[in-house]
C-alpha cells in the first residue's frame, strides 16, 4: 500500500520501468504543474512495478512504492489508472486483463499486443466498463488516433497513409543521404540507439503493420487481421534505388497504406486495401521531406480533405507525452465516475467487423521495377515484352552499364503504368523464369498522391 | 417547434445558412451512418434560421424547419446545440448569449468574435454548465484545437507557429510561382474565390491574430488582448522579395508565431512572444512546402518535441467536418447529462491570466532588410554603418542594378545576424530619415527553426 494520498488525486501506477517509464515518471514530475492547471487536480504516480528494481534510472523515487509485484501493484487500491510498458504479448495480456478484473482503467503502448489480441482486450475493457487508451501505440506523441477518433469523427475516412516506423525512416534518409549501402547504415543506426539489436520488426515492416491494422479499425471499422496485410520490409534497397528515385523525381519511404474503397448505392459496400511497402513519394508532397527518425500520417476524409500529423514517433519523452495525455483523459472521467464516452477504437464494437479486402485485380498503381540480368543482346526485349503481354505499360526504362563487380550482370530498370497488382505479379512470374534475370526482381511501388 | 422527433437523437439547430451552414448539411447527411457509428446514436438538424430564405442553396432541407427567426431556434425545445455561423461581433455575440440563457450548448466557427469577446462567452458558458466548442476558428478542419487541448496537454508548450490563413498563402504561393505583382495575384484570388472583396482581415494579418490570439491562450494559458499582437500583413511584398528568399534558401510565409519565454526557478516566470508577420523560413522545412490555400501549424512541447498539423484552413466541407466533430463531442456529454470535461481553452479558466509580454529587446531573430535608396555612391555605407551603431550585424548585401522604372533608385537588401527587435528598430529609425533612403524599408524576419 503506497501512502496516505490526497483524497483529490488520481493515483497511478506503471509496469515496466524501462526508458517510456521513466519518461513518465519524468512528464508527471517536470510538467505537473500544467496537468494540474488543465485537470483541475494532481496526477500522482504512486507504484512502479519492474523485475529490475536494481538499475538506477536516474528520476526521483521518492514517495513512489517500487517493487518487483504487477499484482500487488494491480490490486493497491490506490491505484486507480495501470500503465502497461512491458511489450511483449503473453506478460502484459496477462496484467491488462488482471487490471480489468480489478476494475482498473488501463494506458498502454504495446501494438504489437492490441494488433493480435486486440479483440480480446477491447472486449474485456468494454463488458468491465473500463477505460483502454493507446495513444502511443501509433505514431509516438503524434495525437493522431484521437484525430481519428475525435477531431475527423464526422468524415468517411478515405485513406490512412504514412511513415509509422522511426528506425526505418532514419535507415532510408541515411541510405539517400550518404549513397551507403543498407547494411552499413543499419549498423549504424544500431549503434546510434535508431535500431535495436534485432531490428526484425523494424526492418521487415511489422512494426509498421502492427500499427496499421490499428489505424484500419479506426478509420473504417474493419476488423483487419494481421496476415491479411502484405508486408515488405527495407531490406534489398540499393542505393542506386534512391539515385533513380531522385532522376524520376521521388524519394523512397516506408509507406503503410489503408485505403477504403466503396462502392454500391450510396457506397454500403466497403472494401479494404492495406499493405506495408517501401515507396516512392514525389520529391514536393510533404511526406518526402519527412527525415530521419520523425513519423507522418496522411488521413483523408470525404469532407476535411486531405490532413496530415508529423512528429517524433517513438523516444522516451514523446511516447510519454501520449501516454500522459491518455492518464489525463481517464482521470477526468474517474472524477465523474464513469469511462470514456468515446469508443476506444472511434467506431462502437458492434461496428467494428471484418471487412473485404480489395483483390489484386482491382489494385491500381505505378510501380519501378529492378531486375538484375545478364549483359546480352536481347534481355531487355524479354523483359519488356513479358510486360506487354500481361498488359503492364512500360513509361520508362533505364539500362545501366555493367560495373566489374556486379560480374556480368547489369541492373535493368522499368518504371510501369498504372497497372493491377495482379498483371504486374502476372508479368513478373513469367520474367522470373527468364534464363537471363539472375535474381528475384525489387519492385518499389510508387504512390503519387500523398 | 420542429416534428416529433426521436427519443434517441440529439437536435440541433444552426443559425447562419451560408457556404460553411451548408457543408454542415451535408456532412451530417452524407457521412450520417458513419457519425451513427460512432456514436451510438443520430444528430439531427431540426432547424435552420438565416435572414436569407429565399436562395436555393442545393440541399435536401425536407424535416428541417427553416425560417429567419434565430431567437425562435435557440428556444426550440427541439434543439439542444445551437451552432452560430453568422459571422462578425454584435449578432453572433447576442445569438450565443441567449442560448446559453437557454440552457444550449454552442458550437461557432467565430475566431473574431472569440478573439474579442472571448472573455464574455467563455464566462457565460462556464456559469452555465454548458458547452462552447470552436474547433473550426483555427486551422478549418484540421484538429489542431483539440490536439493542443488533449493529445499534448501533458507538454509544458513551448512554441506555436505556423501558417493560418489560406488567402495569404494562395497569394504569397502565387506571387512565388508566377513570379507577378501582389494587385496582380491579389485580383485573381478574388475572382477564383480564395480572397473576399474586402480582403483587409486575410492580407493584413488580422484574421491570423485572432486564430493567434486563440492558441496563445490554448498553449499557454496567456489571456492577451489582440492589441498585444504585434500584426504586419503581407502588402507590399515584391517579386524580388521572393526572388532574393530563393537565392538565400528561404520562402516566404505569413507566419503567426507565439513563443513562451520561461525564466526563474523550475521556469515559474513566462512571459509571451506573440507576432504575425511575413516571414522567411527555411526552403527545406515542411512549412515552406506548405502551398496554396493550406494551412499547417507547428506545435513544439518539452516532452513530445517538435508536431505539425496540416489541412485545409477554410472552405465549405474542411470547415463543417470540425463543425460537426464538435457536434459529436457535445452530443455525447448531453446523454452523459453533463457538459465537456475538458475546459475550451485547455486551462481551467483560474489558469488564464494576463502574462507580460517579451520586450523588443530581448527578442532576438535574424531579419532580410530591404531599402529603396536613390543610385548614389556612399548610400550603401550610410546604411549598413547605421545598422552597425546599433549592433545590428549584417551577413549578406545585395544591391540590385537601378531599372528604367525604379526611376534613380535601387533596392538595397541587407541579411542581418541575429540582432534584437528593439536595435533593429534603432536602426531602421536611424535609416529612415537618411535623404537618399527614400520609401519605408521592408522587413521580413527569419525563422530558422520550424
Amino acid at each position: 500500500m503506497s501512502g496516505q494520498g490526497n483524497q483529490d488525486e488520481i493515483g497511478v501506477g506503471l509496469i515496466g520501468f524501462g526508458t517510456i517509464g521513466r519518461g513518465v515518471v519524468k512528464v508527471l514530475s517536470d510538467n505537473a504543474k500544467e496537468i494540474e492547471q488543465r485537470l483541475g487536480f494532481p496526477l500522482r504516480l504512486v507504484r512502479i512495478a519492474d523485475l529490475d528494481t536494481d538499475t538506477d534510472r536516474g528520476v526521483d523515487l521518492s514517495d513512489i512504492h517500487f517493487d518487483a509485484d504487477a499484482s500487488g501493484l494491480i490490486a493497491d487500491p490506490s491505484v486507480q489508472i495501470v500503465i502497461e510498458l512491458i511489450g511483449g504479448y503473453d506478460v502484459p495480456r496477462k496484467f491488462i486483463l488482471e487490471a480489468f478484473a480489478a476494475g482498473k482503467h488501463v494506458v498502454t503502448a504495446n501494438k504489437a499486443l492490441l494488433a493480435l489480441h486486440g479483440r480480446e482486450i477491447f472486449g474485456a475493457a468494454f463488458s468491465a466498463g473500463l477505460d483502454i487508451a493507446f495513444e502511443a501505440a501509433v505514431g509516438g506523441g503524434i495525437p493522431v488516433l484521437r484525430s481519428l477518433r475525435e477531431g475527423l469523427a464526422a468524415n468517411k475516412i478515405e485513406k490512412v497513409l504514412g511513415i509509422l516506423n522511426g528506425t526505418t525512416n532514419y535507415v532510408l534518409t541515411e541510405m539517400e543521404s550518404t549513397g551507403e549501402d543498407f547494411d552499413v547504415v543499419l549498423k549504424r543506426a544500431q549503434e546510434l540507439g535508431y535500431a535495436e539489436a534485432d531490428p526484425t520488426f523494424d526492418v521487415e515492416g511489422i512494426d509498421a503493420a502492427h500499427k496499421l491494422a490499428l489505424l484500419t479499425a479506426m478509420a473504417y471499422g474493419a476488423d483487419l487481421t494481421f496476415e491479411e496485410i502484405p508486408t515488405e520490409g527495407i531490406r534489398g534497397l540499393l542505393p542506386l534505388d534512391f539515385e533513380l528515385a531522385a532522376e524520376f523525381g521521388y524519394r523512397i519511404k516506408l509507406l503503410a497504406v489503408a485505403k477504403c474503397h466503396r462502392s454500391g448505392e450510396g457506397g454500403e459496400t466497403e472494401r479494404i486495401e492495406a499493405r506495408v511497402q517501401p515507396t516512392m513519394v514525389p520529391t514536393s508532397s510533404l511526406l518526402a521531406n519527412v527525415d530521419g527518425a520523425m513519423n507522418a500520417i496522411e488521413v483523408r476524409g470525404n469532407a476535411v480533405g486531405p490532413t496530415l500529423y508529423y512528429g517524433a514517433g517513438a523516444g522516451e519523452m514523446p511516447t510519454a507525452s501520449a501516454v500522459v495525455a491518455d492518464l489525463m483523459e481517464i482521470s477526468r472521467e474517474i472524477k465523474r465516475g464513469g469511462c470514456g464516452p468515446v469508443a476506444p477504437l472511434s467506431y462502437l464494437p458492434q461496428y467494428i467487423v471484418p471487412k473485404p479486402v480489395v483483390s489484386d485485380e482491382e489494385l491500381m498503381g505505378r510501380a519501378y521495377l529492378r531486375f538484375t540480368a545478364v549483359d546480352e543482346p536481347g534481355v531487355l526485349g524479354q523483359i519488356t515484352g513479358a510486360l506487354g503481354e500481361e498488359g503492364v505499360g512500360i513509361a520508362s526504362v533505364v539500362q545501366r552499364e555493367a560495373t566489374a563487380a556486379a560480374r556480368g550482370t547489369v541492373p535493368v530498370i522499368v518504371l510501369t503504368h498504372s497497372a493491377s497488382e495482379a498483371a504486374l505479379r502476372a508479368a513478373l512470374g513469367k520474367i522470373a523464369v527468364l534464363a537471363e534475370v539472375v535474381e528475384a526482381p525489387r519492385v518499389i511501388r510508387i504512390e503519387e498522391e500523398v
